[in-house]
């Protein structure tokens, strides 16, 4: 099964031979997490890179029990911890559902980089991209309240509202799960008919 | 002055040769903008990355006039609009200082990184780095207060403290310049002597 997700995945990318696709099948390191499954906790230094090939992943402090949420990954998202200088993590990261991953890790991915060159030019598109997407994130949500996040969640990731229990999409927002009720009702009831 | 500033930065990569470090500053595309200056405008189809190599750029959004940072980009960060589908851009990029950037450009960088493999690799760990760095920044935003995020600055960037102007400051933590400026004296008068 995690194999075919991988297949599956690399074979978006026209670049890549097939002879390609099926020897780095037997060279990645994939994964498979169960639900709820605690995957970094905070002071753990970690220098990997979890590419999400299916499922989600959730990560999120705790203030004397209380959690916070502050990013979800779905498919073909990454949570990266690569730096020059491998710091202790700050969060926990976690699944929310079954999940498979792509595991990232530096001496590992260099390998593959000379080897399948045609892999470095996609991966490097992919992290420019996510870059640009994370940067943009960070901006609207500093300008953003509560309500506007909901709405903004609501018209760039839906899926996520559909996927994930509403306490942590709430803790995500910045609002009690009450709130965060309130203001989908009211949403429902303004929506104009289709 | 500008070619200096790209010799210099380039050299600290051993990687590079120096004949092909000056083959690259002659292809490179670097632009001098004086202090003040409106680099990107909301509502612009940018497809561009601004590599800060001297100066500081700050991003920003306007309502009604009122002005809210969003971003500040010194020395080695970049400023990432690179993405699939190029969208218009939701915010101000300006300088803040006298700055010479180093400007990315889909086309051109690929071409680069077929002529100057090794230059791909620095590039691809460089744009690693830096995502780590914004999911972690985005993290830490979500959960702190304005006071935490003043103390973050003061302990991660305070060359910035010195650099921009308290009032850009102070949108930036999401605090009015007079709240900054108390916590400042209240911190200052608490620390401890070394």
């Amino acid at each position: 099964m995690m194999k075919e997700v991988l297949i599956n995945f690399l074979s978006q990318f026209k670049e890549l031979a097939s002879a390609q696709i099926e020897e780095l099948v037997e060279l990645m390191t994939v994964k498979q997490v169960p639900k709820n499954t605690l995957i970094v906790k905070p002071g753990q230094i970690c220098n990997l890179c979890y590419f999400v090939l299916k499922g989600c992943l959730r990560q999120f402090v705790s203030n004397d029990g209380i959690e916070k949420t502050t990013a979800f990954y779905v498919e073909q998202e990454a949570v990266n911890f690569f730096t020059n200088q491998p710091k202790p993590a700050t969060s926990f990261l976690a699944s929310v559902e079954d999940s498979v991953l792509l595991i990232g890790q530096p001496e590992q991915d260099q390998y593959f980089y000379e080897k399948f060159p045609e892999l470095a030019t996609i991966t490097r598109r992919m992290i420019e991209a996510d870059l640009g997407k994370t940067q943009a994130n960070l901006a609207k949500f500093i300008t953003s309240s509560p309500k506007e996040r909901y709405l903004n969640l609501l018209e760039e990731r839906p899926d996520l509202l559909q996927r994930v229990p509403q306490h942590m999409i709430a803790s995500y927002l910045g609002m009690t799960p009450e709130s965060l009720s309130r203001i989908r009702r009211r949403i429902v009831h303004k929506k104009p008919p289709k």
